[in-house]
């Protein structure tokens, strides 16, 4: 038995997690952001309020996703964009307030093995799984176990450039894929195709600027709109560059899209297959098979769970 | 004691190669390309020859570094661009011919990998290596193993896209970066500045536009000479394009820079480190080394000889 914390900016998620993967008990709380010290204790009560439930059970394991840089090998979030922990022993804390082994790690990463483990990726030893949010975060698998680097930090692919000289990214690089690719770039572009197209249906669907989603495209191209039909593709070209890279590099057995924007399905991932089909640089032998994710919002929490296998 | 073949589109080269990384013997022979069958047979005999070179010592193991796509897990080359080999089954001719156990990789995995067994990397568990040539490849190792992904084709890094529109690449893709950031770009770049600056030094160096070297931008920027080092310094920005998405995305714990234009050392290797402190993701926790290849163009026999590992 096995307890996972999915730590966003928002709630601290969790539960309990069975060994092969079903999620038994799940809970909820505010994540609190006045200090260290206070997130700290907050999170070591939900993992005692889960231990609890487990009916004496052993406890082999806890983890926990951090949406930042954690480096899994010394236990220590190094930094976090939205949460109060810079250099923070994390593991080290969760330890020694509830006795329990503990691994950390970043959400994107712990989603991934859930995918991997027990989602729509269980048949693949070696995967990438894409994550389309806000930005665009990554997790690699091989051979079933994650790949995170000599720091924790790897899989940071939406720090790739791929337009030089183009939009500013606060990475310090111009042009970044999740500044195209994620689901944020892609309601940007359904704006712009708005303004610049007022008979377009994109405007039944969205009403207003402000009322725009990652949706938004697609609903309109299936209504045979030709402005969300422009969207829709350029979108998918952005994000074909950023997967014929990964595919050209590491020629993953699977990629497993996540995110809202992957609940599109085929509508996305045909055409993008249709891209990489053309231009992925071997043409020959086995090619990477495409996903959707299946976890849904489970997957940080059952993922974190198996952190430290 | 092991035997390693670096096959490439002039020679077979091939060698004795102890447990330890010694290469005890080498030998080469001019590649025939005029049929698949020509091809084999003159492979299994250089084979024989080194065998015949063991004084009756067990040879555990044959590899064979290809110069294109190899399959490792079925032993399968693929496809070769200067090679006549296409799907053709090199590991289960060997095994009939010589009745020794063989695998097959490509030859830059096969270098990579004796940089981190035996040369530059020899301290670290995970490293790429980037080979800077007529194009630019890559060979991807962790836990000091080779990784090459579902068919064998990891590691394409030349054919991932730094310019978008850019120049028109032979694998159907714009802007590939081994059009800018390889030794032949090199070139490329620095015979433009030559036509640009018919004052500047690099005329010294290169005598004519065919004279050009990988090496004659640095010599000339050395000498002081502003085109020369306007030509370094803009190819070194495009080659930390690449550099910076693989650590990004994977953040090994270092790079080994291989080819010719690696030999400038830190003439290479330091303005390329300042670039990318600044940009690459994470700007905490460990970083990526940089490293040039040690064992040269033994690398890639002493590395096949180990591709079964």
């Amino acid at each position: 038995m096995k307890i996972g914390i999915d730590l966003g900016g928002t709630n601290i998620a969790g539960g309990l997690v069975s060994d092969d993967g079903k999620l038994l008990y799940k809970t909820s709380t505010p994540t609190v952001t006045d200090s260290e010290g206070a997130l700290l204790s907050a999170i070591a009560k939900v993992i005692n309020e889960i231990k609890a439930q487990a009916d004496g059970a052993e406890i082999d394991a806890v983890g926990i996703g951090v949406p930042g840089h954690a480096d899994d090998k010394t236990g220590i979030v190094v930094y976090c964009n939205n949460i109060p922990f810079v250099n923070t022993d994390l593991a080290g804390y969760i330890k020694k307030e509830t006795g329990l082994p503990c691994t950390i790690g970043n959400d994107a990463n712990a989603a991934a093995l859930a995918e991997v483990l027990f989602g729509a990726a269980r048949g693949y030893q070696n995967a990438v799984m894409i994550t389309l949010g806000t930005g665009i975060g990554a997790g690699i698998i091989f051979n079933k176990k994650l790949f995170t680097g000599c720091n924790g930090a790897a899989g940071e692919i939406g720090h790739m450039v791929i337009c030089p000289d183009g939009i500013e990214c606060n990475c310090g690089r111009r042009g970044c894929y999740e500044l195209y690719g994620s689901a944020t770039a892609l309601k940007r572009q359904t704006r712009e195709a708005m303004k610049k197209h007022p008979e377009s249906k994109l405007w039944e669907f969205a009403k207003t600027l402000d009322g725009v989603t990652g949706k938004t495209a697609f609903d309109a191209m299936r209504a045979g709109d030709k402005a969300g039909a422009e969207v829709v593709n350029q979108y998918v070209r952005y994000l074909s560059s950023g997967v014929i890279d990964i595919i050209n590099l590491l020629f993953p057995e699977a990629i497993i899209f996540g995110g809202g924007v992957a609940k599109e399905g085929e509508a996305l991932l045909a055409p993008l297959r249709e891209i990489v089909d053309r231009e992925c640089y071997s043409l020959h032998g086995n090619k990477t098979h495409f996903l959707s994710a299946e976890l849904g919002n489970d997957a940080g929490i059952i993922g974190a769970a198996f952190l430290g296998e």
